[in-house]
């Protein structure tokens, strides 16, 4: 282990509030100079979707994937109080009063501070979603790549 | 990294069978002369909320999270087969007939055992819960916090 | 700490996918030498279950929770998208053209790698599962010999 404190959260749920706890801890992490890596895997790779309607080429199957997933940070459910997505709203209008950060700028800022973002490319081959449907500047690599960077720390975390 | 060891967990669930888990590693660790943290966070607070209604001055939106979420421990629902609220009778009735211990029990033994229970004051402010409304010799912190514990152990989870 | 990586998950979930998540990792990290613990507690040891009926003597209430339960690893459901079981054999279509690994293969993988594959007791005296009723080559276990595994290393995820 080395002297450089390192945080490494796997992203495998679809949650807005799951999401939100993960890009929270991972930008704390990163302001007390950690280094960070949000391996998102699953449904977690909904966070990293474009919300515009990327045109590629995709099965039937694929295509019923990418309709029924939500299409980037703000158009996730919550975990608990969905409510059929009248929870998400709820919640936004309350953060909005209490000035909270919502995921999209939680993402962003998570960008800015080097928190380094991977999608897992073998949940991308399977949910059907392609590199030019998520957001720039993140990184593509496998269970490996997680593990390299999991075992040099010691906060990891499954969310 | 100290020679204490250390356990830390954030619990976000608001299921009962999680905080279950939640609260029996928690005393185990405990046992073993772990320094043990759980920061409740999101719809974990929920374990921690007091089950009488306490009369605080909240804003609607706060009311209707307050009222809708549930009022501690035994108050809260399963991860799976829950049932519309029958799953936790089941559980309860066989935990009894097997001698296991309710979470309320679990949350006690906790303190008794010096396990540090922390609620997290940002999500406390969504949520519109208030310190009074929380058990009583518990701590309220941010992320910072959480993070100075779990950057020195290395049983970190998140549940 | 030794020098020696280890990995320990806890498996509390019952969702096929987040048991894949499980076992994915649990494969790569022993692909690259960890010692990798899986100890299955709650729902997740409905992965470790036989698929066959065995007769053992029962409760009422424990034959109630092993009905319901799925029964092996190829018999759960999704985290997200189940669609009343649907969703599970859409992910299996799809994982089927994408060459990737069913559960129970990768359950076989860790087997045929050494992953200690560890039952929780006290959740199958609460769920009144009986150790013929699950894999062969596994461990019985309870919380302290988690924790003398997750102390060791640093990659300790609850899943």
């Amino acid at each position: 282990m080395t002297d450089i404190k390192r945080t490494t959260i796997v992203l495998f749920s679809g949650d807005y509030d799951k999401a939100m706890a993960a890009y929270i801890i991972a930008n704390g992490a990163a302001a007390y100079d950690h280094e960070v890596t949000i391996f998102h895997t699953f449904w977690g790779l909904n966070a990293l979707r474009k919300d515009e309607d990327i045109q590629v080429k995709k099965s039937f199957m694929e295509k019923m994937f990418g309709k029924m997933m939500p299409r980037g940070a703000e158009k996730m459910g919550l975990s608990k109080m969905n409510f059929a997505g009248f929870g998400p709203k709820m919640i936004k209008d309350v953060m909005k009063k209490h000035n909270a950060i919502p995921l999209i700028n939680l993402i962003e800022m998570a960008q800015e501070q080097n928190v380094k973002l991977v999608a897992c490319t073998m949940t991308m081959d399977l949910l059907g979603l392609q590199q030019n449907e998520l957001l720039d500047n993140i990184e593509f690599a496998g269970v490996a790549a997680y593990l390299a960077d999991a075992e040099e720390g010691n906060v990891n975390l499954f969310i």
